[in-house]
């Protein structure tokens, strides 16, 4: 490959892996959607009226939860009577006339419970001229601890525990959590009412579920306590779990206790949530700049889980086809996909899913001239890395062995970050303060070469000169 | 999903499959491939001159060599002068002139020996005015085993056997199995020198590759002695294959034997190699079918490898981008792909890869309307099942629910097939005789639905009407 095409190709990458940034920078996600109106607060394109004596309260809550309120604040103004944020230690910014709380992530700590106790007494006294701003982000379900009376924290986390160890996946997870919690599960919308209430949403579980995202504290909850005391049954952790979690699950389950508020409830009449900042509006952006730079764009899918180095594996193969008859589409063009692979874990290597997604590729791409794979997480942090992802080509492979560096080792041990190091074939951002999952976009640069057609004889030698 | 909607979607996917099938099929591959000119075969386009006095001879080795060879007959006539047919128990058909020898695959046996003995007795004392036609098809290296003098075809299966055990790849495996090999590698190509040789394949393997299919008998072989010699050591093999495997490969090494011949060597002037049918070509059939049955065609790559299961999860991701964003492509459309997935078992069921892959995508496809997967094995045949593959859609693990049925504990256990045939999702064509690796075919209905935009207001409840 030339080298001029092969530095075209990667700087393109990092271009367009920008461009998606930028489309889900929190700060601007909460710009676009917001606006004041007369007597009404503008949400995404829906107006929430709000009476002269009517209050506007904003809450964020999460990883991104800093600059969407700074951004609320620049729009709001004077509109806005009391903001709370409350974020991870390292996340806050300097904001206004709002208050910042910091708090455990991922492990919910003291913090995060006088966290919740702040947003719940911020909201006691709410009516319904008020309208109350929530924006959410990732991680704000265990910045905001809120456990049932008669639940320690400590009882709360035992039980999500044996969950994660048993092998529970995130709706079982949920299920069960959002039933011990006084905020989860629409527990939040029900401690706003009679108030509004309009959330913003920045995505960043796979399909963005609502009711998933920072466990859905202002939509409505379609579990139960009886779902929940089966995913407890199914996992054979009824008897193992904490008392207090056992018996507050059993009484649910038998209606003597109210359940979180379900789809239908009237309570959400009041509520809106939009999903500010997805994935795809990430893939969307990349694939307008992917354009703009000369390649045809193609999404894939936005959806993407299982294991990394198997989709590094697919996205290789489609590279491949490219090269070989232009298909899905013709050079020069980029494929865009998106979401949440992960990596089973085989050896005790350093990296993270978009660096052994890249990896993997690589072997796919291996001698392939004219491609280029770039994989990485928009939140800028691939696993315990200092690396966003990485971006690989035909010769990364060749490179490594220069170096005396044996690839199928590094790929076998999950170490895919020092090989990576040495090729220099890291991307690294910094942290991005958004989250929208990860991106992977794979370039193909429209490098001339005679077309092959599906039935075609290969010639073996060129006859009439000696060998 | 309507009733109609699932039924016709079903059917148009076994119509999409039929007509790869119908593509790659072999008495039409080869027919389509050769003619007979003025003093001349010509064999895909590029005209062999064959003299007055010069003969033609036929050896088709494989599964589909009887089909092959048929075609042969019936294009060449009287301008035949004699041909061998070498295939699999049960796989023969009667031919004209030519004699037909059935010898034991996967493993090797005697009868192979003799077919082989019987190939080089064919093309001893050929001629520079003849030509030979080889028809080559899948399971022509078990079918043709011809260990160099000196090693017994015990010693070259138990050298093979230890490959296998330690984990090497097909590019390995080969390498060895042609420095042991009369016929292998360029072999059969040496041995009707100094006659033409055209050779006519139909690819069972990933990417094509010429010197694999078969084991690459009429083309050149790029690895060396030293090249066979440093896959034992790296396999850790070299003192426990046995030693007249051992011996011959450090001879070899040494440079005290002939080598396979080399590419540039002049012995290939006179031979040419034609893909009669690839998995590309099927998927090219296939999308034209499905283009007539009004779904837009998109071919993802031909070079599929990888997890089964994983792959089943990506072409389901990819279904429900379309469902949700019109992405890649809009519906009524048809996402193909093809290549050769692998199963990593971790059960003892009874399944296939193909069953496999439409039973994982099933999962991710689970309540998506207008939506169906088939993923076939063109040759009739997924594991040691009578099934070719299966059609899954979105109602598929409802269905096996519905039967008492746990979907995902016949995933865990490899055991798809019984699952399948309960929900009647298998694909049953019978032995196709041709074999270009699988196809899968994403099938989505043009359901008619409100477009979600990347950003919008999600309204969680019509206002007005109690709950």
């Amino acid at each position: 490959m030339a080298l001029a095409t092969r530095d075209r190709l990667r700087r393109d990458a990092r271009d367009i892996f920008r461009a998606a940034l930028d489309a889900v920078d929190p700060f601007r996600v909460v710009k676009r959607s917001l606006a004041v109106g007369r007597a009404a607060v503008v949400v995404g394109g829906h107006r929430f009226p709000v009476a002269r004596r009517g209050r506007v309260l904003a809450i964020a809550i999460g990883k991104a939860a800093a600059p969407m309120l700074a951004a609320a604040e620049e729009i709001l103004g004077d509109r806005l009577d009391a903001g709370l944020c409350v974020t991870k230690r390292g996340h806050a910014l300097p904001l206004g006339r709002s208050r910042v709380m910091e708090a455990g992530h991922p492990v919910p700590d003291e913090a995060g419970l006088a966290a919740a106790g702040e947003v719940e007494r911020l909201l006691r006294g709410a009516t319904r001229d008020d309208l109350v701003l929530v924006l959410l982000s990732g991680g704000g379900s265990a910045l905001l601890p809120a456990p049932v009376p008669g639940i320690t924290l400590t009882e709360k986390q035992a039980a999500t525990s044996l969950l994660l160890a048993s092998g529970a996946d995130i709706g079982e997870m949920n299920c069960v959590r959002k039933h011990l919690s006084r905020l989860k599960g629409g527990g939040l919308a029900r401690a706003a009412a009679p108030a509004r209430v309009a959330t913003i949403v920045l995505s960043d579980v796979v399909g963005d579920p609502l009711d998933v995202i920072a466990s859905g504290p202002t939509v409505p909850d379609p579990s139960s306590f009886g779902d929940a005391l089966e995913v407890l049954r199914r996992r054979g952790l009824v008897d193992r779990v904490p008392g207090t979690v056992r018996l507050r699950l059993l009484a649910g389950a038998r209606g003597e206790l109210p359940d979180t508020p379900k789809p239908g409830d009237p309570l959400f009449r009041r509520c809106r949530a939009l999903l500010g900042a997805t994935n795809r509006l990430a893939l969307d952006a990349a694939a307008r700049r992917a354009c703009a730079l000369g390649y045809r764009p193609l999404v894939l899918t936005t959806t993407l889980t299982g294991e990394a180095r198997e989709i590094g594996g697919m996205l290789a193969a489609l590279a491949r086809e490219v090269r070989s008859s232009e298909r899905p589409v013709a050079p020069p063009c980029c494929l865009l996909s998106g979401g949440e692979p992960t990596v089973t874990l085989r050896g005790n290597g350093k990296g993270g899913r978009n660096q052994e997604l890249a990896l993997a590729a690589a072997f796919g791409l291996e001698k392939l001239p004219g491609v280029a794979l770039l994989a990485a997480g928009t939140d800028g942090t691939d696993g315990p890395t200092d690396a966003a992802g990485a971006i690989c080509d035909g010769d990364t492979l060749a490179r490594a062995r220069a170096d005396g560096i044996d690839p199928a080792r590094h790929l076998e041990n999950n170490d895919a970050y020092p090989l990576l190091a040495a090729t220099g074939d890291l991307l690294i951002t910094g942290p991005t303060r958004t989250n929208v999952m990860d991106l992977h976009a794979v370039l193909v640069a429209g490098v001339p070469r005679r077309t092959r057609r599906t039935v075609r004889f290969r010639r073996i030698r060129r006859p009439g000169r000696a060998g």
